[in-house]
Order: structure tokens, then sequence, then C-alpha cells
């Protein structure tokens, strides 16, 4: 076998990296679920037409078949590709089970999804996602759109990484605006909006022109509307200073204002009112939220959603929700790339029990279980080489303790390889420093 | 809309379902890193030709392919499927990272796998496996396959499912054995006798005599062999009463007494040499284990692994290792199945946090965070519904406690609602029982 080599966009982390996203993804966890999101997952295959119902994702499925079954299976109507986001998945997983859930229904799920697009830097074919959602019957409280920035404000902010920025916007303020200065087609216009960052004012105007055939004063009116930006509820003036009235546009004001006043009652700071972020999923149809690493602003958002209203629903029930969802994989690629993360040593073990000769390995054996037994990660030593073999095993990992039984009576001692101090020790009773115990992600 | 389907083989857990796996993991993770195994993740994928290197398993792979690809790139040289263990996966991350990595090196991996077969009872196309494995370089010193069954002893010890036993046996123990009565075709063999539990003595007999060329006398003898089964190394015993001689028999004899001796000093009754235990995969070289959930023994092994010599090697240079692999999908549907595994409540949530009205949702939140701070999962209560509506909110989650904002100056209090009890209480002290902090598995 020669030797393999990655596969781009599928990133695999070492050890070491392994037990940051552990560690990660354990805070991440322990925030939603002191918010009271059920865990959730589902399978990693979804039916292709469901994934398909978004014109725009399709060219991102992958398709999966099995070998050696029929190759027309692959094209037909039971076709299955891998989820490219937990949320069509989970739209699907609550029409299934509607009539077993609780509802509002809170759920976190963190799972690997899957787009099949050309790599490229930042881009994964193979990534983690941690999302929560609420979804309710019939209709949706527009308190939970305020929730959502506390959870994930938490959440980011347990994490051993840069503040975060989270900005709002409200769907609802852009297609009011737009229907109340006569644009008809709200859609084109936010998809002109949205690229703003990429083509410049005067691009946007001349798209707005050709696609949602604004004039150049709508066109104005649409670019005051992206630039207005503010971390309180004095977007609202600013909105209100552009004289347009809309019954839509004064629904998304309230709103926002609440998403944003309730932020800054819980951190002041977290939250910007962003009048240009428009996502570009369709489904979305009310706040929306993008999230910047301060000092990662170039490479774009780690943490986004929306409140959507027409995912999931049967017959005449739907199952309003709002969600977002942080990339995991993204971010720690990010931080990764950046040397920005770092991990104590490369393995759990906070001790290695030297082995005297093979015959004795059973009396290292019985260490090992007393210190695990108290919680202490331990290993055997793989041989009974000279001690100075041993201990450089230890080194090598950084694992911080090395342990000697005692031979022939002789009480054992324990050796912290660090500082060379060795004292005089009993596993059932000694205890490392909180500090070693396990590793330490800073 | 139209109300989705399960698909057959891809299982799905509720939410509290998914609570009792999550604590089984998080169970079986702890075990695996008091012994000091670290975490580590594969891609999904790997290139369809190392899937296929052993070509018993090629019926079982799912191949993946972008939808917007070239169909021919599915079946072409960089064609993809998705793993069907964590073994394969593993061997190729040790030959790709082998100059990166610390040997011997020791790693668990708890993983989705997936299997493109026709489900049947037991089995499923989509699940999650628990491995352990420890590889080294060259060569690898049999006291690491002694190490198995203690690992897993623990890691299925703490866990709330009946108690299991770990059945053992070494390949060598068979392959020297056969060649010892004169019989050249050990897989052939061993093949065979591995059907002794579907075909029983005389199939067995009849198909040694056509796939591997036994006489009734051989036959016999393999039989014979097949029968042994010792809780000790009195094993040992029965197979030299047999009287066949050979090196490689000894020495699987010696190694197999290790693993049952380590194996008693640790947890008496935990393993047994049994010494028809095959395993189908034909990698194995030296211990293999299989495990019976005690009461469940008809629906087969739940943890299965061994020995293995050849399966990562690039050039003159050979990283054997030894693994176990929990089956923890399998597990768990037997189990939920039987309805023999609980958990308290079907949500983290601790304490909802009434809110009086819309107006004074703030003050509500300011409670929960209060109580999020010191670790008490609470959600703030979804209307301003009367309060009865509000208790029967949390009531039907299984939540134990209401908090209510005191009005006007009044203290807050907090509602026991399983007994009724309500006492004054303030969010920056309060603390509930140990007991109803965090859903309970049983």
């Amino acid at each position: 076998m020669s030797k393999p080599t990655p596969i781009s966009g599928f990133p695999e982390w070492t050890p070491a990296q392994r037990m940051i996203e552990q560690y990660v993804l354990d805070r991440i966890r322990s925030t939603f679920e002191l918010y009271g999101f059920a865990p959730l997952e589902t399978r990693a295959v979804e039916p292709l037409d469901q994934l398909l119902r978004k014109g725009e994702t399709s060219k991102e499925v992958y398709v999966i078949r099995r070998l050696q079954g029929d190759p027309e299976g692959a094209a037909g109507d039971d076709a299955l590709g891998l989820h490219f986001d937990l949320t069509v998945p989970f739209a699907r997983y609550v029409l299934e089970n509607a009539g077993k859930l609780q509802f509002p229904f809170r759920r976190y799920q963190i799972q690997k999804v899957w787009r099949g697009e050309r790599p490229q830097e930042g881009r994964y074919r193979e990534f983690l996602q941690a999302d929560i959602d609420i979804v309710d019957r019939d209709t949706l409280a527009p308190h939970h759109e305020a929730e959502m920035p506390l959870v994930i404000g938490d959440a980011l902010r347990a994490l051993p990484i840069p503040p975060v920025r989270i900005q709002v916007n409200n769907r609802k303020i852009c297609e009011g605006f737009y229907r109340g200065i006569g644009l008809t087609d709200p859609e084109a216009t936010l998809r002109a909006v949205d690229k703003l960052d990429k083509i410049g004012p005067a691009g946007v105007t001349e798209l707005l022109a050709t696609t949602a055939g604004a004039s150049e004063a709508q066109a104005k009116a649409c670019l005051a509307l992206a630039e207005i930006s503010a971390p309180d509820a004095s977007f609202a003036d600013a909105v209100r200073a552009l004289g347009v009235s809309d019954p839509l546009l004064d629904e998304g004001v309230a709103e926002l204002t609440a998403v944003v006043e309730t932020a800054a009652a819980h951190s002041p700071g977290l939250c910007v009112a962003d009048l240009r972020i428009a996502r570009g999923l369709d489904y979305y149809t009310g706040t929306v939220y993008e999230t910047q690493m301060i000092g990662y602003e170039r490479f774009g958002s780690i943490c986004s959603g929306g409140r959507y209203d027409n995912l999931a629903s049967a017959g005449t029930i739907r199952f309003p929700g709002v969600g977002i969802s942080i990339g995991v994989t993204r971010l720690l690629g990010l931080l990764f790339g950046a040397e920005a993360l770092t991990v104590s040593r490369s393995v759990p073990t906070c001790v290695v029990v030297a082995v005297t000769s093979e015959e004795l390995r059973g009396a290292s054996n019985r260490v090992a279980e007393a210190l695990r037994s108290r919680g202490v990660p331990t290993e055997v030593s793989p041989s009974a080489a000279k001690f100075g073999k041993q201990i450089r095993y230890a080194q090598r990992r950084g694992i911080p303790y090395v342990w000697f039984p005692g031979a022939e009576g002789a009480p054992d001692e324990v050796k912290d390889i660090r500082s060379g101090d060795q004292v005089v020790a009993a596993a059932w009773e000694w205890t490392p420093p909180r500090a070693d115990l396990t590793p330490l992600v800073s």
C-alpha cells in the first residue's frame, strides 16, 4: 500500500486538535443544555427530492448509492443524498414526528454535513455544525428570535476564541421598505443589495435597475437602508428618518428593536443591528443573524441563521421556527490555521506507570487501576525498558507524571517529569493538582 | 409537503433516547480517556479502492458522487465511498500521518459508519461505533491484546446495561492446531468451523471435508477444539489434552493464557476463553474478541475486534495493531426495543421561569440568567399564559421546577411541581437537589 494522501475539502484534525474540538463541542453543548435545548441527531441521508426542494443548493448535494445496487436506483424516486445542512433534516423530522413532540420544541443538533462544492480556502466538503432551533405549531412568538443571540453569545463566550459580534437584521424591514418605496420584487432587490460588499454601491445601483426595475432614487433609498448600523435601538430612528411607511416595515422594526434590546440587557456590545445583512437562503422570513469573530472579519460569518415560516408544513398545519448554526469546522479551521488554539498535551493521560519487568506488569496494572478508579487518566508503560526510556515515552506526549512501583516492599514513588520532583506516594490516595488532571486548552 | 416516512436501516432516536445515547457515549469516552486513548475522527469517506481491498465487504459499500459531477467519476480512480467501519480508515490515517504520530499510538474513535446491506432486525445501514485501537511500528507487544478486555470491561460496566461476558480466542491457536493435525488451508477450516452455530457439528464436518479436505478424524479434532471453553487458564490443559503439537499453537495458548489471566486479575468472570470464536474478518492474526450481553445472547456480539498485523504497511514498515469496537447503535437498539433504558425527563431543563406578562419577560430572563450562571438548566416560559398553563408546559416535559418572579417587590418563589411544595427563593443562591439538576438515566 503506497502512502495515502489527504482528500481536498475533507479535513482531518490531529489527536491534539481533536481534543480541542471536543473541548469546544462540550462547552457548546453545555450552553445549549443550560438553555433547555434537547439533543437530537438525524440520519445522514435524506430523500434526494427533499434535498432538492431549494433549487439553488442542488449543485452541492452528494448522492449515495449501493455499490452492488441498481445504478438506475440512484436517479429514481427513492434516491438518497447526504444532508447539506441540519435545518432541512430537522424540518423533516418535525413533520414526521409532530404527533410525538411537545411544542414549542427546542432542540440542538451537532453533526457533520456534506456539500459537493469545489473546495476553496475556508470551505469544506465535510464539516461539523452545531445548530439550535425552536419550532412551534401554527405560530411562533417573536421573543424566540430575541433569545437566539443570548444562547449563541453565551456559547461562544465560553470558548477560548476571540470575542464575537452578532449582526442582526429583519427580512420584514427590507421587504416592507422596498414595498414602501414602490419596488415590487423584494427578493430580486434583496439579492442585489446582498452583493454590496462584492460589487459596491454603483454596481448594486446598476443591478437594482436591471433585475428589480429600480429607479436611481429607489436604488439610493435601498443603499441608505443598507448603510444603517447601530449597537442599539437607535437604528429604528435612522430607518424612520428615511421617511418610508409600511406596516410590514413597522413590524420588522419593532421585532428587531426587541432583539437588540434583549441582547443589550444580557450582554452589552454583543449584538449590532446591521441592515445590510441579507443571508443567501430565501426561506428566512424574520430576524436573520450573522456572526463575525473580531479580528477575523474577512473570513465571513462563523454562525448564521434566521426565522423561517415555510420550511415545514403538512396540509394546513405549519411549523414556523427560528434557528442558528455555529460552523464549528470553519471556526476551528480558522483558529488552527492562525495557531490560536493549543492544548497542554497530545493525549488525555496524566500518569504513566513504569514497568520494572514484564513479569511485574501485573503490579503496574494494579497501580493504574487504583489511579483510574479515582478519575486519574493513566497508562501503563508499553515496555519494561530502562526507566529513562519509559520517562521519554511520557515526555514525548507531554504526560506530566511517571509512577514507579516500589520494589520488594519499598513504597511507590511518583515523579513530576517537568520539575524532576519525585515523592513517595500511594496509588489509592495520591491526586495530581487539578490543573494537571486533564489537558488544558488555551 | 406530505408526511415523511422513516428510511429502513437508518434509525433515528427521540430526543429522550438521544439523551440516553449521549449519556452512554460520555461514559464510554470517559473510560477510554482514563486509559489514555487519544481522540480521533477521520473523514466519512475513503477512496473506493481502499474500501474494496477486502473483497468480501464490497457489497456493503455506499458510493458517493456529486449530483452535478461527472457520473463517470463515480466509477473512476478517484471515486469515494462511505466508510463501513473505523478500522480501515484508522489504518489509512496511521500510514498517512506516521511521521507525526508517537508509537505505540492509542486512539479512540466514536463515529457513524454506513453499510449498504439489506436491512434486517438488529442490522443497520447507518450506525454508531466506539472503537479503541493500539498500533505500534514494526512489532506490537502481546500485552496490548490483554489490555483490551480491561478497557471494554470498565467501559461497559459504567453503563446502565446488563452485565457482559467477553469471549476470547486466538487465531494462532486455530491455525497452529489445524496445521498440527495436517490441514493445509487454515482459512477454509476456520470459515467452516465458524458456521458451527448455524449448521451444527454434522454440517461442519461435511463442509470441512469439501472445502478444507479434512478427514473425519481431522474434522472431529477441529470440533473438539471449538468445544473448549473456560473462564480461566484451564482452557490450555484442555487444548493440550487433544495431543496436538505445533509452535504457533503454543504461542497462541501462551498469549490467550495471558489475556484470560490479566482479565481475571482485573475483574473475575469478565472474560471466557471460547475456542469457537472465529470472527468473520480475515485480517485478524492473534487474539479475537466477541462480547455477549447476559440475557441478550441471541442477538449476538455487541463488541468485537482482534489483533491485526497486515492492515497498514508502507514498503517495509508495518504497523501491527489490536482493536475492539462497541456497536453503540446495536446495543441501544436492543435495549430501547426491550424498554430497558429510561430517562427521568425528555429535556435537559431543570427550571421553567414563569412569565407574568410579556412586558415583564425581561425580569424572567434575568432570573434564568442567574440560574444558568450557576449551572442550572433553565428555560423561560414561552408564553405569558395563566400560571396553570405554564406549569403544564413544565409537567408535560417532566421538568421538576417552576419559578415565579415576585411581583412588585415581593420575593420570588419556586415550586416543585411533583410535590406541589412552593418556597421563597433567590435566583442567585437557590440550588436544586443534585438528583434533579440533570436528567437521570436508568
